[in-house]
């Protein structure tokens, strides 16, 4: 109740009849859910990016659109509004920032929902020594889309296939359209031979393991996607020891003193995997961001929220980029300390 | 009487004989102070050290060395007692963990401190066109200490004089013997230009302006020093904006370009000139850590502390380096929260 209210009384809905506030208060009490409107729950999604304290490209939250899919029921008819999803937002490459709102979660409590982390995740296979192809983040989804019937190629960069779980059928899988998975294969600017490492990663990232909590109604089914910071390619998904761990082979191929850690040949083949990543995807017309203009981006628009009257809820550790984070304005200022309770928001499923 | 209380009950302590606490808190609560022995000043400062959330060289408290001055009272015998301090510290470029530890705080609140932020620290000049010649960090201190007589050369690294307050005198400046300012000339391991940047660094990072605090005793004159993490030289003393900001001046040396963030020069110029940070430090004898290795040490001394039983009060912004910090392990885990009441500890004066 508390949470339908709060939502209502924000400015951002202060245009709305005053009776609506009213009558979704009421509808909630006798049926413990009530019916938004589309509108209401495109204001309640931009607002849940603006509050996400994790987030470091909520400048843009404005500019969010919705994809309305809550009479959506089977799974495969999920599945295709995912696809729509994928289209929409890869946008030939000018990605634009969209989410999809699937059924809400009923009052007795059944759901329905994307089970992978990410409409686009590459696939994790464990080898008989321990090592893996592919990405090692993923081991665990993958034996378990594995379980489910599907059959991966073996390669290291295999798309997952989306899993959807809904009320009355058992958790089922859709491989994504090759079409609809744009990708980028990297190439270095000056290295020649890094092409020849086989690199590529996903144009979009579209997270979809996490519930969209608007006005006291939860949409377990709300995958959502800005564009990348490179950074998160190249100094995370690509370079993590949990992940792909590809900088001692790109130590090597650039000849590095690999043998000490003070020679800094990790930092070096770190900027060189970032300068790749940034160079290929605006190459191939694949909108990306660096970590430098994303972060003069964020604190404007901590300024922005500050002028405009708002706190602007933050994690420090979350909101600075993994690579050369000194070098920008985020680094050097405190936040509003992150607020978990605030609503809307994005939410972690427990 | 809490904190003196608390203070002699650590296990740390728990050799002394059982009057002592007693008798500690019965002079404490006669005449406001008590007069702690130098064992365990030493015990409380290498508690303090231990304590201290936003250290990430803690591996080593233990091997704290102390430099009793408490009976020390002359603002030019504490000057002295930093030179000393400084001789011990830097020894011949094997940095020894040093703390040295002046009168505390009289019950009527006068003290004896040392102003300047560290015992070893460069001038910086405000020029007619708003620029800073130096350390920009500096200026205020440095135009303090021109106020006060000194006179700087002017160069980019004028080592600042100690500024000594003593409750008898008035402030007091004390040039650092330059026998006793070890520093360190910049130069890069392949690209032969960077030692034409006239570039260099001290050797002993010697905070001097924070008060130590133990068993209710507070020592405001307490300067103390680890040794440096290359990155605090290469990725924030010279390259902060607000600092020397040497990057732009790097990069144009290397030929970067310079005209668009997404190149990266900021972060190629920044790895090479931690390059040349750790390379000039070990060939010149002086000893420094990287920031890879001080993360493994620091995450290997919270594991221990957890073994020990004990919290590890920890701010993840402040022990993750400045520079590919995700590639370290302390980016990749989460800490018991910092806890700004525990003592011992280093506390900023307010």
């Amino acid at each position: 109740m508390h949470e339908c209210d709060e939502f209502f009384r924000q400015p951002e809905l202060a245009h709305l009849p005053t009776h609506r506030r009213r009558n979704a208060l009421e509808q909630l009490e006798q049926t413990r859910s009530y019916t938004q409107t589309a509108e209401e729950i495109l204001i309640g999604a931009k607002l849940a990016w603006r509050n996400h304290a994790r987030c470091v490209g909520r400048k843009h939250w404005r500019s969010l659109k919705l994809l309305d899919a809550r009479r959506v029921r089977s799974a495969s008819d999920l599945a295709e509004v995912c696809w729509q999803h994928l289209q929409m937002a890869t946008n030939g490459g000018a990605v634009q920032s969209l989410i999809t709102v699937g059924p809400p979660r009923q009052a007795d409590g059944r759901e329905f929902r994307i089970v992978s982390p990410q409409l686009i995740r590459y696939a994790g296979y464990r080898n008989g020594d321990g090592s893996v192809t592919g990405d090692a983040a993923n081991v665990a989804i993958t034996e378990f889309a594995t379980k489910l019937g599907w059959r991966g190629a073996g390669t290291p960069f295999d798309i997952l296939p989306v899993l959807i779980s809904t009320p009355d059928e058992p958790i089922r899988w859709f491989d994504v359209p090759s079409e609809l998975a744009k990708e980028v294969e990297l190439e270095h600017p000056d290295l020649e031979e890094f092409a020849g490492l086989g690199l590529k990663w996903h144009a979009v990232p579209a997270v979809s393991n996490m519930n969209l909590e608007i006005g006291g109604i939860t949409y377990p089914f709300a995958p959502f996607n800005g564009w990348y910071m490179g950074a998160e390619i190249g100094a995370r998904n690509l370079s993590d020891t949990s992940r792909y761990n590809m900088l001692p082979l790109i130590g090597e191929m650039m000849g590095l003193d690999t043998r000490h850690e003070r020679t800094l040949w990790r930092d070096q083949a770190l900027v060189e995997l970032n300068r790749a990543v940034l160079h290929s995807f605006r190459r191939s017309g694949v909108y990306i961001v660096d970590h430098h203009t994303v972060a003069k981006q964020f604190c404007d628009h901590v300024e922005r929220e500050e002028a405009a009257g708002r706190t602007c809820p933050t994690d420090w550790s979350w909101v600075n980029p993994p690579i050369s984070s000194g070098l920008t304005p985020t680094f050097h200022r405190y936040y509003d300390p992150p607020d978990l309770d605030i609503r809307p928001n994005f939410v972690r499923r427990s």
